[in-house]
């Protein structure tokens, strides 16, 4: 298991991201873990995230779904080169397609485990499932593609 | 068009949804309105609700996509019976799949516009879609499934 969160790893002038950037003063602070064949995180909802009373709503659990996954990419590729986290040139995923079935009501006041492994690896597209736990109990189930994004983000929001 | 937006319409107990409850004091508000064909909404994202400079974070765009859709499954359902917005006894639904595409990156300084219309109405499941425009131009494309609900959405948390 990485001992930094693969989120730590992204450089700076990126690592603003609302779900997991260390520089979103105002963000979630998702945080993944890499063992080498799969990523956890671990994610305790504030109060105020709920749907409905006691329970946890649907956007935010999309959320770590989508910031755990691209990490989840993110870990896979560098590990797919045979390179370390945070070696250059770095690599950066957008998401494509995102996909989440909510099995059962997400309890508020539990923390949240999610587990994320690798589906299909290419060059330029990866799909990643993630499952979410609460409480030992799986209560959602998400698909990510993430897609290689070129390195200077800014070109994204002129495409 | 209606003039108070659906969400003003669910009871006070469980209107505290962080996307679009209204008596949720750190949330979203997001607000739809119905026209009897499909349900619009008009978003304005924060600056600190950033993917990568410049663009918005992709769980922003899908808990706005997840609530509008659930609106218009709201409202659909209640033109389904021939019914008022408000009248007893009240429909609840919940999210079953949210599906987004991301075509395009989405500029953090635009308002979005949401269109949503039904695609398959069912007695206990709505399926809806979503399109997401920004600056005129559509950025992501959704697909929600809405599952009818019990109306005391505490049993929800225990189910």
């Amino acid at each position: 298991m990485t001992e930094k969160a693969i989120q730590d790893f992204y450089a700076d002038d990126i690592a603003i991201c609302y779900g997991c950037g260390r520089h979103n003063s105002h963000g979630l602070h998702i945080k993944s873990y890499w063992d080498g064949r799969e990523a956890v995180c671990h994610f305790k909802p504030q109060a105020h995230h709920t749907a409905f009373p006691g329970v946890v709503y649907g956007g935010l659990i999309a959320s770590v779904i989508d910031c755990h996954s691209l990490a989840t990419a993110h870990a896979a590729a560098y590990q797919a080169e045979g390179r370390e986290l945070g070696t250059e040139p770095e690599m950066t995923f957008v998401t494509g397609t995102l996909k989440v079935t909510y099995l059962h009501a997400t309890p508020i006041d539990a923390e949240l485990s999610l587990r994320a492994a690798i589906k299909e690896l290419h060059e330029k597209k990866i799909v990643i499932t993630c499952s979410v736990f609460a409480d030992g109990k799986q209560t959602a189930q998400g698909e990510v593609t993430a897609i290689r994004a070129p390195r200077d983000m800014r070109l994204l929001s002129k495409a």
